[in-house]
């Protein structure tokens, strides 16, 4: 697509035209009016276009957008679908720069509108003019008070903040928005619809930028363009704006609906989330945990090592919290003598100073006592958060211990999140909204919110400690070509020359050479089929491990010549690869590159057989990696303590796995674009100092089929 | 404790005493007054007990307890706690049945509290009286309205309905009691604070029997009788209510909390949630699954075999719902012809009917067409339960669509699970709790609550069909004597005669005989140390695993005495187990039996090596098991395709494992109470019909130090 990519005249233009301006009760243009003229504080030229009307009210309407005395900077299109590609052209000829398409009945109802969805993006590319929409709510602008929307809801979208929204759909988008119920600041909210043209990465690559913007939350039903995506992501890391992402698509239901509902790539969930979590998203699994974490980036920043405390009047839903806590893999703070001194001072004799600590109910009409406990433990050095669960409403009470919060909260940095638990809302709940503390539904709820805020820290510090490089997908121009990789010793050969360790072979064209190799090598031997024909060599019966004399190799030089012909007829053979044993009491590891279609070179690791088959325990990353990276990866998986070493046995040498990950990463990136996949399986581990070997390689070049 | 086991004169006395009854504001006294005389409908006598007033308002007072003219069913103990034990006293002296003592500083202050609390434990013990606290809110009767309470938000808790909550703490329980503004009826709530006498498991117990509750809904801290809550969970269940459980503990940090708050025994989260899964008590993870889950089963109870539809108007919505359903393992329904027929006769023509269904905005201000679509999906026979998300509040159309659901709930028994998502109240919210739908809070939270009934309905159907026999720990009395187990050979000769395979072995006490049983059972052979005394052969040096000949034998005859001598300086050694190796190629599994301080005997299985040690793969029930219950064990392990036959391996011989299960629990079941621990690892497995065999035991005797 062409146009300009920088979108702030979309979101603060000097001059609107609403196309379709209406006073027509109900009508999309009436809305549209409205909440320009009357819901806004927009003081730049406001051009109403209706070729029936002279004026709408006190409003001039002008017949065209041709006609208009000057070019607008955004035209909202609010005429019936059978106008909107007349009025889009007019646009794109008259020099708009943005068009946003309320109207709905295109690609969402068949082929028909489909095709019109392609002339709108051949408008985009003739012209420059970006398109937003159709099939959309519009732009909400909050923070500047203005409404590109023909939402009725406008007028109540009150709560100026520093929480950007991008969206596809409505009706998620404006859930979201009206968490502002809640006490939570929404400054802007994008949700372009049909996304023709302009889509959510461009809106939170704008919001990485947008100076009212501190934290961006956002619903991917889809991933239209991954380069652009990543660009958008590490745009906002750069810019140092946690992005929060709920992705639509984690199961085989949730895919389908999703492409259905948008048409674009769901992808697989594991490398989505892979890519989140490397890129520094928060993955949320539910709209309200979208709010509720934004909400809480957005009142505090995390540092890398946050604990947390727990304060309450209730022993049950302290021990709920702490319980919850834990399984969250939260650390409690421990509380300093200086803390747990003035916690003393103030509560009943009874209560013991703790984290979790539980008030008891004596001292909750006891403002001071409430305040100073609160304060104490929020201040202590050692904690980072600090978790306040009310349980149920209990008028005046609650209410007092909301404004405590309240009070405490506005003295310390200490981000106090409080839960409003009950179903019944009350005096106190109103005090936290209005206080700006935007209570929790439940504890697991907050839980998980600090969880996600504690983790983003960690990924903060260790971004700025190692900045992550770019990403493969998004380098221009290709890498080295490859040599030829399409049998098993050719593809030994290239990552043995790149420093990745093989086993010692010999390729055996004759029955002799194989003899004379298996002599050289010393027995017992693996031997195997070589020809480029045969992929899965197992399955062709081209394999045959641990053989002990000459007599054996004779037997399985002629049953691998005939089994591989039975199983692949035309298969060209070029010999047996002859190969010395790994030593033994290794453990077997797995290495793959393949190339995702949104994201793609991705890197994964895993431990051998039922590991990977059965468990889906794998690990994985966007190429490039660090050596950090690498060992992370093997940290993450559930077997890891099967590297380290258990019951007895010795430790496997991690690091060269790690370096091996490392290395694989190096070539890949060297050959950028002409790996279509890459496959160590298995990578045998000795114990530390005795490395890894590659047992078997498998290489696909772009284009190649596999 | 003695003392009636029935408690329905407590829920439902004839007449009640207030101790300490007053009109002080204010004061417990008071309030509990207030909420007799004034919020309750109590048509029995009611004395107020107070010696320093001769009437409180128009009511006569008494000066004692003794004093009275006829016994009361309940006494309220409203007393400081200095005048708690001679009120206790005087009332155990009269014949009162129960006392409710809410006043606090007992055992929640210390040690000189926990003496109190012996105190009326004492009590409870020579005079029966039953004791209910103290520091408790006490007991609240919607349903009879008659709250035997000091709380003043009583005259709040109108909505009468079928749901009973058992809890512990005050805080945790009101405020599932607040509830009620989701417009769910909870009819009865006991919260007995301390349980010095009556605790949760004695008021499952007692909702189980009681006619007006239909679904329990329990917050568990700790179990402090084991017995005593199988046997009301048992009672439920025959009932045919279901309970639903929040067990706090599942973490240390969680344990440790819950320990100190109520002083009952937490034990271990995985035997927990494995004998609530096996007792049909639905478990849930926060305070709000616990009455959203409730609140479904009070809606309508589940078949055996539930499949979903979701219903809404929003595209990102709908595949949101899909999302999560799939991710929840939850199955979308096949509409039938005749269902989607109908649809299409109501939907806009570009909307395809299917399910997810997104009817589109087009039908939200058309409310025949609303009510037709969703009646149509709600009938369809394959349609178990309707999940309708809506995402906002809009003002009259979501009301509309509130007012659709209503209708068409009242003509179908198929539940609408209704989701408001936003933040933002409204008319429609309104509707939908006026309507008793109890809107859920999220899509998430929603689909965990109908995936727990799938579930519970799943459970129900097969307790039908195979009803769960008596758990172990609630029979009387002890069975046979265990013979001596104290070595493997024993252990394993006391396995072999109760029909379980075992390899072939002999015991040699000498080096001769030794070599004899060796040629006996043919080389190679597996040489294990025998003695009473060394409990872990392997770390003290006595396995020898593969022994090939002769040679090696009488190497390592010496070996293992020696270094059994060396690791256990005083072992009695009474030769060696020389037994045939198992056949290559199995599988290795884990069979043990523990005894779990709450319940009882537990007996687990799991995968051999990292599956239970690294994975912590296990599956586990009370004892005794059936066939099915094997097999479900079996089919639970992550590891389970491992036993299928994974990378072209032989499927093994689950039915011989499954067998093996039963035959531990049929010969634990015949010593019962005579086993602490059996222990047989490995459990070798072979392919299918080579069966399996106990290729080590071990068993501890109950007294018997392990």
């Amino acid at each position: 697509m062409s146009g300009t990519t920088d979108l702030s005249r979309l979101f603060e233009p000097r001059s609107i035209a609403l196309v379709g301006a209406s006073d027509r009760a109900g009508s999309i243009g009436g809305y549209a009016l409205q909440n320009l003229a009357e819901h806004s504080t927009f003081t730049g030229d406001l051009y109403l276009i209706n070729p029936r009307r002279e004026a709408i009210g006190e409003r001039r309407c002008w017949p065209s957008v041709a006609a208009l005395p000057a070019t607008p900077d955004v035209a909202l299109i609010a005429v019936p679908a059978s106008e909107v590609m007349a009025a889009l052209h007019e646009c794109a000829d008259r020099g708009v720069a943005f068009a946003i398409v309320f109207t709905s009945g295109f690609g969402e109802t068949g082929d028909e509108g489909k095709a019109l969805e392609a002339e709108m993006r051949a408008i985009v590319a003739r012209s420059g003019m970006r398109i937003y929409g159709p099939n959309c709510p519009g732009l909400t602008n909050v923070n500047r008070r203005l409404g590109l929307t023909f939402s009725p809801a406008f007028k109540l979208d009150l709560l100026a903040g520093p929480i950007g929204i991008a969206t596809q759909g409505g009706g998620l988008g404006r859930c979201l928005l009206q968490s502002m119920q809640r006490g939570i600041g929404v400054g802007l909210w994008s949700s372009a619809g049909n996304e023709v043209d302009l889509e959510v990465s461009d809106f939170i690559d704008h919001m990485a930028g947008a100076g009212d913007v501190g934290v961006i939350a956002t619903l991917l039903e889809g991933v239209r363009d991954g380069r652009k995506f990543l660009r958008a992501v590490r745009h906002a890391a750069a810019q140092r704006k946690p992005v929060v992402a709920l992705k639509i698509g984690r199961s085989e239901y949730g895919r389908r609906a999703a492409q259905s509902h948008t048409a674009s790539i769901a992808g697989s969930a594991e490398v989505n989330s892979a890519v989140l979590r490397q890129m520094g998203v928060v993955e949320v699994d539910d709209i309200d945990e979208l709010i509720d974490t934004a909400a809480l980036f957005a009142r505090a920043r995390p540092g890398p090592n946050e604990k947390v405390a727990v304060v309450c009047s209730s022993g049950g839903t302290a021990a709920l919290s702490a319980d919850m806590i834990g399984s969250a893999g939260l650390e409690l703070a421990t509380l300093s003598p200086a803390t747990l001194a003035e916690l003393a001072k103030h509560l009943p004799p009874f209560v013991s100073a703790a984290n979790p600590l539980d008030t008891s109910g004596e001292i909750l009409n006891k403002p001071e006592a409430l305040d100073a406990t609160l304060r104490a433990v929020a201040e202590d050095p050692a904690v980072g958060l600090v978790l306040y669960p009310i349980p149920l409403e209990y008028g005046p009470v609650t209410k007092g211990v909301a404004e405590s919060i309240v009070r405490v909260q506005r003295e310390t940095g200490t981000p106090i999140v409080a839960v409003w638990m009950s179903d019944r809302l009350g005096a106190g709940y109103d005090a936290l909204v209005a206080g700006g503390l935007m209570p929790m539904r439940s504890v697991g709820k907050a839980v998980k919110a600090m969880s996600r805020w504690v983790w983003h820290g960690q990924w903060r510090a260790r971004a700025d400690a190692v900045p992550a490089p770019e990403p493969l997908w998004l380098l221009a121009g290709g890498g080295a070509a490859l040599p030829d990789v399409s049998t098993e010793p050719l593809a030994k050969h290239w990552l043995a020359t790149h420093g990745m360790a093989v086993p010692t072979h010999r390729v055996a064209r004759t029955q002799d050479e194989a003899q004379a190799a298996a002599r050289e090598l010393g027995w017992p031997v693996v031997a195997k089929v070589v020809s480029a024909e045969v992929a899965h060599k197992s399955d062709a019966g081209g394999v045959a491990v641990g053989v002990r004399d000459a007599e054996e190799l004779a037997r399985v030089w002629e049953r691998i010549h005939a089994d591989v012909t039975a199983a692949v007829p035309h298969a060209r053979i070029d010999g047996l690869l002859i190969e010395a044993m790994a030593p033994p009491g290794g453990v077997e590891t797995l290495v793959g590159v393949h190339t995702d279609d949104s994201f793609g070179p991705v890197i994964s690791v895993g431990l051998g057989g039922i590991h990977v088959e059965v468990l889906k325990d794998v690990s994985r990353r966007l190429l490039p990696i660090t050596l950090d990276d690498a060992r992370d990866m093997l940290r993450e998986l559930r077997g890891f303590p099967i590297l380290q070493g258990i019951r007895g046995r010795a430790p496997r040498d991690i690091e060269a796995i790690a370096r091996t990950l490392v290395a694989v990463s190096d070539l890949v990136s060297a050959h950028r674009g002409a790996v279509a996949e890459l496959e160590i399986n298995p990578l045998w581990v000795g114990a530390v100092g005795q490395g890894v070997l590659a047992l078997d390689a498998l290489a696909i070049r772009a284009g190649d089929a596999p």
